[in-house]
Formats: C-alpha cells, structure tokens, sequence
C-alpha cells in the first residue's frame, strides 16, 4: 500500500466484504466496492450497516461501487471475500485490480484459496486471513452485524509475521476492525477447519444445526473422529494442533444453540456449497501426505452429492 | 392353519397390516387386529379402505381389534407389520398369540426379523415376505391404497418353495391380495435391499428424493457404487444377484418421480427410521463375509447420526 490513501478494492461485497469495507471507509481509506445483486441498490442509496458495535451509514457519494472491475481503478490491497465456489472467476475478477505493488488478502472459507490467487498472481503479493463474524444481508444495501468480528490473518508467502502483515492489521484495527497477525497462516487454516469440516460438512450434508449434531452420543462420536482425521492431516501438513482441540470445539459450539452453518443455510437455500475449499482441498492435502481419513473421504462425496441435488446441476 | 375360519392376528397394523387385513376380513377370513394409535377409532368406526381397486368399509362388528396381545386369541397366523424399530417389543407382542401351530409371517423392511422371530419362537413356523404396495394412513381407521399391492413371501425355514408357502400365498390370493411364493426368501430380500439400502439409506441420511438422487452424474454414481457393494454382500450370502440390477433399479426409479421413501418420510416426521433392518444387519452380513463395502459402513455411521439427532434421542 502507498503511504497516503492506499486504495482498496473489495471483490465479492456480499456482508463479509460489504461490512469490513464500509468499516475501512468509514474512517478514511478509499475504498471501492465490486457487487453484484445489491449493486444498483448500493449505488443508489449507499450502504446500511446495522452493526451491534453501532449502525452507521455511507452515503453513495462516499461509496464506489462497481459491477465491472475493468472500470475499477488499480488497487493497493485487494480484499477477496467471493464465495470459493466462484474461484473460477479470480482471472477475471482481480486481474484487473492487480497493478505492480498491489497486495491480495483473502477472507474466504477453507484452504487453496491463497494457492489459487498465488499461482495466477505470484505467492509474494498473497496474505490469507480468516473472518470471526456473524452477520447477514438484511436487505439490498443493508448489512447486519450482529457478533464478534476479529479478522486473523497472516502472510502467505513469508512464514512468521510479515512487515506487511502487520501493516494491514494496523490498518484495520484503525478503523474499528479488531484484527491479529498470526505466526503461521496454515496454522489458521487448518484450526479453523477443525470447525470447518465438521459442523459445515456434515450439518449441510445431513441437513442438521450444530445443536442437533451434537446433542446425541453419536453425532458427537462422529463430529470427535472427523476432527481427529483433521488434527492428523494438519500434522502431515506440517502443522500441529493439539488433541485438546476436538472436546475445545465441541464444547465452545454447544454454546451456539441450533446454529445453521453457512453451508447448512446455502444448502437449504440452493445455493452453491464450498465443498472444495472446505472438504475437498483438506483431503487431497491428506491423500498427498498419506494420511488415512476415510471419514473425509465419504463425506466429501456425500456433500458434492447434495451439492450437485440442491443446486440444481444435473 | 387348520381347515375351517383359521385364525389371523395382525400385529402392527398401521397402513400395511390394516390394509392386507382388511382384505383378508373382507373375505371371510377372522382376522385380529393388534394396534395401538388408532385403536379407539377402528374400534368405534371400523376400517375404511380407500382402493385403487375399489373403496370397502368393514364395520366395528366384523373387526376385532385390540391394544393388548394378551387379551387376543392364540392364532394360526401372526402377520408382523410392526415397524422394525419396534422388533424388541416381539416377546411382548407375539408370545401371547403363539400356540403349538402358529405360523408367523413378517412383512417387515430389510433383514434380521425372521431371524430374530426364529430366536425367540422357532425357526420352524417362520415366514418372510415383501410386500409391493403404496399406500400410507390418511386419517384414524382411514387407508388410502394408492397402486400396487403384491406381496412376494418365503419361508425361513425351508430352502425352496415349502406348502405352507403356497397355502398362505393361495389364502392371500383368494383375498384380493396378488401374492407370489419365492424360491428363495433371500434372494427377495437382497433384491429389495439393491433398492431400499441406496434410496431409503441415502435418502433419508441426505434428506433427498429419489429424483434428486438420481438427478445428477454424483449422485447416480453413488448410489450405483452403493448397489455394487449390496450385491457383493448378497452374493457372499449366497444370494446371485446380477449387476444389470443396478441400471434397472435406478431406471425404473427414475419413473417415480420426486418420491420421498419411507425412511425419509420417517426422518422427516421425527419418527425412528428402520436403520438396523436396512442398513446395519446387511453390512453386519458383509463384515461377517469379510466384503469390504465402504460406503455401506459410513452411510450406516451416517444414518445412525441422523437417526438419533432427529428422532429426538440424545
């Protein structure tokens, strides 16, 4: 990023985007949003954020909004917060954005993303961070912020804690958005995904809330063997998370009451579901290590089966 | 049986049993109705069946109904239309009605009730059978029988085609009832599990139609994976089955449109779904072969799961 007003490009403004990117222009930085659905509502009218911390709104004056990044200017920091179903469409998304020192932090869910992003525009300008967050649309234009909100995020090129790690993370935490520097970024990944790949996986796959998963011995059975094959593919990884963490998540998420995962409410809703990056990647990560995860392995199938039900591909 | 008016108890008589019945009291046979939910109303109001072959009423005069076995006569036939969840209710729901000459016919879903009826009553007057019908309640004492009906039956003692095979199939078809007796008991079992194991199985576990299973490239190789693994388990079990089974059920599926099977329907209400006699009694028959049928174990692992989570035990 440049010293003075570093220009910041949000590819994907659904709520995740559209809330950190209101954030980051509500104190100051110019930022310039690519939508799609709620575009002309957000040109419009600007943006709502409903924020428990305190609403707050941004005018369509202050607001760029796009829905073509070829009219975008060239970006300092480009925040990826699409969908991973739409990972196909990073060429055309971010090619654009990408000038010579532009840097690239992605938000999404589940691990290859950065991978992807690196392979098409080189590892060096790649970070990856992971959102801790509720919130949802509540209308065209209207975003609902109703808990937490700490972004972790971490270099993807460099290992430990990059200059420009924590250059962004003072940038957010500036503007309202609690954020740390983590030491190792797979470590992120792969902890998050011990959440992830259980309560996701199996609530979109069996179509149950984490409360329903866990309320019987053999769902918490399940949901305890699945994060164990995930513990000991992250180890193969070259990351180590203790065996502590499987009862940690079990017993955190029984505090959540009947909690549709993301991918339990696209599933519900026919949208797509991020099988890829949140069960497909971690297994081919496992495969490529020898690691034995045949749960894994049956739910993966099971969920591209629904997957391919719910969304309607034939 | 003996010759004249032989007894006939009908234990669980939900839609099935009420139905096949109350065919059987229609023509003339003295039949005896075990039931429990609807039993006030059938003993008020009689039975009213309504027919794709034509609606008949059998009034509270001509049924014999009870709530409690031990107030019923012994019998020359128990037919069992328990749901097989209940199967640990047999001593308590049969024993009364088992006399020196009882022969007992199940008509339950998947496998294990002959056997678990020989344990408790003898193999010797034990015999099994499918019935073929749709037909489902559709209010207190009121059947609603859609399409089909034919019951093929076997007996579990002896290989082949015995004479009380044929005797009880002849009383059945000179009922309204089209019945047809097996060479081979097992053979119709594993037959019908190539169906019941991919669609109630997966359906009920995914919460999926069978259109919607068989709807994409994913789900048709699934369930054809899964029938795979059903007939190396049958033929291990020294039941031959062939592998063109496998197109033929998931074609002659594909005529039944967007059809919730019975298992679904029971996940759906919050009803126990029959997971031992569909799903874990045929791969308790694999392991004991030693025929590695891997989707079978995590779709049973799987079902369970769900089982438990929505039928409301923790």
């Amino acid at each position: 990023m440049s010293v003075e007003r570093p220009k910041i490009a949000i590819v994907g403004a659904g709520a995740v985007g559209g809330y950190y990117g209101a954030r980051l222009a509500q104190h100051g930085h110019d930022v310039h949003f690519l939508l799609r659905g709620d575009h002309d509502a957000v040109k419009r009218n600007g943006l709502v954020i409903e924020s428990c911390d305190g609403d707050f709104a941004l005018s369509p004056e202050v607001v760029h909004v796009y829905n073509d990044p070829r009219a975008m200017p060239r970006a300092d920091l480009v925040v990826v917060t699409l969908k991973s179903t739409a990972n196909d469409q990073f060429d055309a998304l971010v090619r654009p954005l990408v000038g010579e020192n532009t840097e690239i932090l992605t938000l999404q869910n589940g691990l290859g993303n950065e991978d992807r992003l690196a392979d098409l525009f080189g590892a060096r300008r790649v970070l990856g961070g992971m959102a801790f967050v509720c919130i949802n649309r509540a209308g065209p234009g209207v975003i609902r912020h109703t808990d937490h909100g700490i972004i972790r995020l971490g270099d993807f090129f460099h290992t430990g804690r990059s200059p420009r790690a924590e250059r962004i993370s003072a940038a957010f935490n500036a503007s309202a958005i609690r954020c740390e520097v983590l030491d190792d970024l797979r470590w992120g990944r792969w902890q998050k995904l011990t959440w992830n790949i259980p309560f996701n996986g199996l609530g979109a796959t069996f179509d149950l809330t984490t409360d329903q998963l866990i309320g019987t011995d053999e769902g918490r059975r399940l949901v305890a063997d699945l994060i164990r094959e995930v513990i000991a593919a992250a180890r193969a990884d070259g990351v180590d998370l203790p065996e502590s963490l499987i009862e940690t998540q079990i017993t955190n998420t029984t505090t959540m009451g009947a909690y549709r995962s993301s991918m339990q409410v696209d599933r519900q809703e026919g949208r797509p579901m991020e099988v890829e990056a949140i069960l497909g990647e971690p297994l081919r990560r496992a495969r490529s290590k020898g690691v034995a995860v045949p749960i894994l392995e049956g739910l993966y199938r099971a969920a591209l089966v629904v997957d391919a039900a719910r969304s309607g591909r034939g």
